[in-house]
């Protein structure tokens, strides 16, 4: 991408093949909690963050006709803190507090009903939460990446996707960061060792063909 | 550094204050196994990677003096790789099995009669190893990363250092990569959340304070 | 104990000199949800449990005034029990979900102002739960189990404490379970083991006396 | 089983209907070191041990012929122990350390060229080793337990294995410990919570079975 990075990697073998699907995705939904879907908090209201509820939001409601497990998270901390691990960014301290509104779900990309979840205290929504139990138990293979921020959440994210044995697929307009450059550095850094990157309507496509199949 | 978005973060409240060091420190070396470290493999001799086995090297000597806590990991696979995540690189695929050379730790940085060695299956240094479990032991509060390479195990072992409640310290000519864009963008992005970025001198002088402090 | 085996693990060297305490304690309290603790449900009401939460009580009062941190939790599934691993217990299928009473903290054990409480998915407090990222963060070194029920989440949260590093201490009057005998029959399968077995007032003498030194 | 619990536990809802198995099964093989396999050291030898080498040996050669995973562990560590939880057992100190013959996996239970073996620092075959993401590439679903010591590493990795979604069965022949007496009462806690119990000659039909309908 934007730098002259990639013949050295391509060089030293980066970037092979494809991973390519399985046969049951799952999707995360990583942190669309209001403090960075809502522009009156520090973290919040990012154009591209905008664009992957947009992007996310459509995929979801595809993935929930197919009954294709759906796990959500959000950061939240106790009030003392001290089960809050050493952020550097003041926002995170002062806002994902338990009880805090910056910590509820964003209602476009969340059904209670359907959705399952889960309260994260790491940068992964991997990281201590009951999500590897829930996609082992639905036999997931196959897990594709949505939410926010792209070089913070959403890399570790994908990072353990791939770590966990699943295959992982990241379509870009369904991430969202503050800014254009990390959130390509990052795409560029897991698409060559991690996982595939593709596009919102891409995997659309892919659900809606799953859904067909199963149907059968 | 090499782009523009350093406002943005800043003005989202990115970057705060430095973390600071704590009580008691422990050293993890990421993947300064000979596939890195050995210009005759895809994956070796890097100079960036060569800079950072020169100052892991002065380090280690320091701190295995203190008594310090060292941790040491390489990646492996069986022959049939059924236990080998979605790799992208070619090179990790053929070299990276349990017997080939290339899973040789440096002998520049390992004291096998000191440092405990792990092989590890992940990106992360932390991911399903024991390292936390010993680190625990130790009491360790304050994790110094180093090893190789920056945009891929050492940026996922330092977002797990940081996730696992320890104070995260990366000396950035104590880390390496094959090209120094991505080393910089992802020193950029974890600096900016997780941990602390400095140099060798400065963790090798604190190290010297601390082992000053505990001979009295 | 009420069995014959004792002699085969002393000469196996099982059961060996004990583990003893560190310098910084941290509680953990196991599923003292008012399922276990309200008589009106399926699971609650056994003496051994109720004789549980009073002693927890008492040695929770002094932990909090020693500043020693003390972790929570309860169990709770989402209404379509996706999520749920595969429990041969009923009233866990029927009773914990997400809002049902029956996952309140009793209020007898919980100090919401205080205490750290996780939602867990597991029989462990520590499976994929935040506590091992909160206790690192405090430098925890030695962990007293209390909760229920001895013959299951406490067995495996105690199995988990030893696992991660932790000098682990169950006093036996704060655990409880439905049946004196696999009470019982626990304590000693995981005394032989994995941690010293003791009793509230012994862990009560210890904190304050910790509290006293930390206060010079 | 051997005490008068069984009605309490009953009455409460534990010990539900049996949770069946799926469709892709994988096995692991808990400890089947010489440490426990031969007489000569201080944990080695027992009967029901012996015993249950020479069912898990059946199985696994069907397993095998089958094309179904299998995961072998085997416990040890570093010489300065610096990485060795608070075991209470002596043996367990002075025997499981890296290079030491007791560490060996017993060659009537093991297959090099086929099975994925790992090293393990705590009680349960899941605790950080790879495992899982093992598990998660193959697509296991039911998982079977074999090894030993059945009141040890085999109830704790029981519990993981339930804890990780999967569908668990243990069959009793396949486990084995120095003392009836503890053998029994584990299996009793756990197939009342969180797992089927069965025996060799059931789960190698079962497999037959499945290999049978993969040949097709």
């Amino acid at each position: 991408m934007n730098d002259n990075s990639t013949e050295t990697y391509v060089d030293r073998t980066y970037g092979g093949a494809g991973i390519g699907y399985g046969d049951r995705p799952g999707i995360i939904v990583v942190d669309f909690q209001t403090a960075f879907t809502e522009a009156q908090y520090a973290l919040g209201g990012a154009p591209l963050i905008e664009r992957a509820v947009g992007n996310t939001a459509r995929l979801l409601e595809v993935a929930r006709r197919a009954n294709v497990p759906v796990a959500s998270c959000y950061t939240a901390y106790s009030a003392t803190g001290r089960d809050r691990p050493y952020w550097k960014v003041q926002a995170v301290i002062e806002d994902l507090v338990h009880g805090h509104p910056a910590t509820q779900l964003d209602s476009r990309i969340h059904d209670p009903d359907y959705d399952v979840a889960f309260c994260k205290s790491g940068a992964s929504i991997f990281f201590q939460t009951p999500l590897v139990s829930f996609f082992a138990k639905e036999r997931v293979d196959t897990v594709i990446v949505t939410g926010c921020v792209t070089s913070g959440c959403v890399r570790a994210s994908a990072v353990d996707s791939f770590q966990w044995g699943f295959r992982t697929v990241v379509p870009e307009d369904c991430v969202g960061d503050h800014h254009e450059g990390p959130h390509r550095d990052n795409l560029r850094d897991i698409g060559r060792r991690y996982c595939d990157i593709t596009d919102a309507d891409a995997v659309i496509d892919r659900l809606e063909e799953w859904r067909g199949r199963n149907r059968q």
